[in-house]
């Protein structure tokens, strides 16, 4: 067996085990009895380690090291194609990112995490910051160790933010803050003193779950999430998982005084599932049939749910269906005043409640502080404070306490240090993809808007899905665009939606 | 380590995986997409190599050797307390029987089993036993060479045998279903002379499925389901499965025109999951932690589908709350007429739809066939008619085509022969058990009739459920009922019930 097909078949059974892995987790998260906790944590735990063992295993690393310098990465043979050779490549990356941890690190890690987001979950329910602060301590120095083994070179930071966004330096992802925070913090400031042009307060009538539901169903088929090959269920926080491109899962969550809630995670978790249910079949179980980066991935929600669930041509179709299910509750809201309500700016607490212009700068002060707490620029006990007066420079309001500020999110407790600027990576990746399949689809809108949504799916699914990772995220946008990425795209975008909205000068 | 823990710890390693497997199984059956059979398919068979790996590993195979001879089983060593030596002699015979088969063949018969079961799959559904003639002939072929790596002895029928019922021989199976059909075949016949004296027809009215829905899940809580640790949800064939006592799973099916299949279908499930929610979480990993044999198992699931479902004081209880749930429906039908049309006995074609007085003769003729079939005393291709002559000679009535016939079950089409006879075993250790229960727990019924159910479900927790592994089927009715396995108990037991609901002399 040549080494490159060794490869394939050792990354192929670990994808088994990560494929089980994941129906674990996706079962604990819908249908797992309370009680079962303790006894799937050891299932997890222990496929986690086999996981490790697979992605590790001697067998792997001397197929690797017949075709690459296992230090470097660089090609030691020329016997290899280009899809080969992108694929030995790939495989040695994530093979050094699992072989560069020592086991007793790993195992430390991960039982710290494990601590450290249940105390998460207390201290957020306590509002007591205090609590939670000697876990975030000591997790912030295991991810500086983390970075340590890992490094190639590049700052703690950039070692840590290229797990999740291959490629991607805190330079270039500073340099895109920057620009966005220029334009967003004026145009949210003129939005604020015309506010009272937008009402939203249809969205809280009362809405049932069943009909939420069925009316969600309706719109994922109708952008065609295959039912076939996937499934939505609920659960307390919607996500998206997959075993295989011919098993998907999404869930939602719903909530009878919150319309817009359940549809645009619906949207969200079904661009996220588009996006692995297109994922090529043919390559499973090695890394060209994975997914590109977090940023990639969260540009395809991202795109269904902003740049198509947010706009007037998706309510021309979607709106008239959505009246004959809620005919009482919307009898007096057209669509355009739907469409604007939909779309209110409207300050908040919260990141995943943010609307889609002040998103970006919750996630900027989070790429800001984090930063901060890996150079040892920060004490972790001063961390509130600044979050808060942060909040207050940027969105304009400040936390009262810290479940609404610092502890709202899970991802520090379990050591995603690096991970939040992807979700704005997606915005800006969104919008240039969305741009150019507006040039190379005639009609795009209109099509959609008469409830036609194959042309937009094939052509994500010829450009960027059925790639897999055989590009990086800077040569996809670069091929797909023919532009590198950018804040500008985005931010005109969001000027001229809101701009109309809001009828700005 | 001791050889003792490493046997433990090999153990718990290996049911980690097939607590993962299970999940994998369970999601297949209920939730899991329709397009996603492929993908499954390669996961699980990967995880049932890891499986087959870790049950027959050097480690556990050393650590066994330590403490027993691995030809005959017998101890090498007096360093063993009572569990730990009954750890040890359980842990060798599940290796034996992993150990036992060239892997080249494993893979043969797992291939050969799922070709089996489509070509089953398709001939049931054209009636057409035929083209699922060759496929049974292999499978027969793959039965007795199976038999032949297994065998310490005993013939082809009963090493097969004992995969399910550890300890069962063909003659004491023999001796109990002759004693079966001798009053069974007088009895029935006695009823069909007076079969109009009992009307069913309520059974079959229309009943809302989310309303049987919830009153099953009444039941199961009543009787002592614990949906901290468990859950029930639907699918197309009933079946339970547990990943640790502390997460079972059940399944039931439902029909808008047979109110009486979900009942018992739920009752019958539901009591697999209290016997698996009740084996010893300690020992989980271990023999000492598993279920002692199929027929013990279904003991269980019997005791309470039958001995509790099928009485007078259950629906003392439970009928008032039916009559709550659909009082339109059963406005004319009071509780004894309800109770003697849930137990109208009616010849059927089909097992799984049978009464509890024709029941054990469908296994019967399964027993006899599949001996005559592994002993090659019957071709394959004069099996329809067999069964066909069986059918008429034991149950009075003729299949008119292979769905009704030869081709209802499943069974056979995996390889699953010396399997059937643990349904009847089931019973008739059931009626023992419910026996000694009355005797042991004062006012039995007179609580259970008031919904009281934690008496009768303690006594078979501390009885039977937590024993685990630790003793063996004829060990466990011997310590608790004092005697042996024996059909009499069944047999008065039912005849008594049916002269009463039937009025014989």
């Amino acid at each position: 067996m040549s080494a490159i097909d060794q490869i394939r078949e050792e990354l192929l059974r670990a994808s088994y085990l990560k494929s089980a892995e994941a129906v674990l987790q996706w079962d604990q998260e819908t249908y797992m009895p309370p009680g079962a906790g303790a006894a799937r944590a050891d299932q997890i735990a222990f496929l986690s380690g086999l996981i490790h063992e697979r992605m590790t295993s001697e067998r792997l690393k001397e197929a690797l090291y017949e075709l690459i310098d296992l230090q470097t990465g660089e090609l030691r043979t020329i016997t290899l194609n280009e899809r080969e050779t992108r694929l030995a490549k790939e495989a040695w990356k994530d093979y050094r990112k699992e072989a560069a941890l020592p086991a007793k690190f790993v195992a430390e890690l991960s039982h710290h995490a494990s601590t450290s987001q249940q105390a998460w979950t207390q201290a957020r329910k306590e509002s007591n910051f205090v609590t939670f602060q000697p876990h975030l301590e000591k997790m912030v120095e295991l991810q500086k160790e983390k970075a340590g083994y890992l490094s190639l070179g590049g700052s703690t930071y950039d070692t840590l933010m290229d797990l999740f966004e291959p490629g991607m330096t805190t330079e270039q992802a500073a340099s895109l803050f920057k620009a966005l925070r220029q334009r967003l913090v004026p145009l949210i400031r003129e939005i604020q003193e015309v506010k009272h042009r937008v009402n939203n307060s249809v969205l809280s009538k009362n809405y049932d779950l069943d009909k939420q539901w069925s009316f969600g169903e309706g719109i994922l088929r109708a952008i065609g999430f295959d039912f076939n090959h996937g499934r939505q269920d609920r659960s307390a926080h919607p996500f998206t998982t997959g075993f295989h491109p011919t098993d998907v899962r999404t869930t939602t969550r719903l909530r009878e005084n919150d319309l817009k809630s359940a549809l645009l995670a619906t949207l969200h978790e079904g661009g996220h599932a588009l996006y692995n249910m297109g994922l090529p079949a043919e390559e499973f179980g090695n890394p060209l049939g994975e997914y590109i980066s977090l940023g990639i991935h969260e540009s395809q929600s991202r795109l269904w749910e902003n740049l198509v669930g947010l706009s007037t041509p998706f309510w021309q179709y979607a709106y008239p269906k959505l009246r004959a299910t809620f005919p009482e509750q919307l009898k007096d809201t057209d669509k355009d005043q739907f469409y604007a309500a939909m779309n209110k700016v409207r300050p908040s607490m919260i990141r995943v409640e943010a609307d889609e212009a002040t998103y970006n700068l919750h996630v900027m002060l989070r790429f800001e502080i984090e930063q901060l707490l890996i150079n040892d620029d920060l004490p972790v006990a001063e961390l509130p404070a600044l979050w808060n007066d942060k909040m207050e420079e940027y969105i304009g309001i400040r936390p009262t306490n810290d479940s609404e500020g610092v502890l709202q999110d899970v991802h520090w407790s379990f050591g995603a240090f690096g991970y939040f600027p992807t979700y704005t990576l997606g915005n800006l990746y969104s919008v240039q993809f969305y741009n150019q399949a507006r040039k190379d689809i005639p009609g795009l809108e209109d099509q959609y808007a008469h409830g036609k949504f194959a042309p937009l799916l094939d052509w994500l699914r010829e450009k960027i899905h059925s790639k897999g990772r055989s590009v990086t995220a800077s040569e996809l946008i670069m091929d797909v665009t023919g532009e590198e990425l950018s804040a500008e795209p985005f931010l005109n975008y969001l000027e001229e939606k809101y701009r109309g909205i809001y009828s700005l000068g």
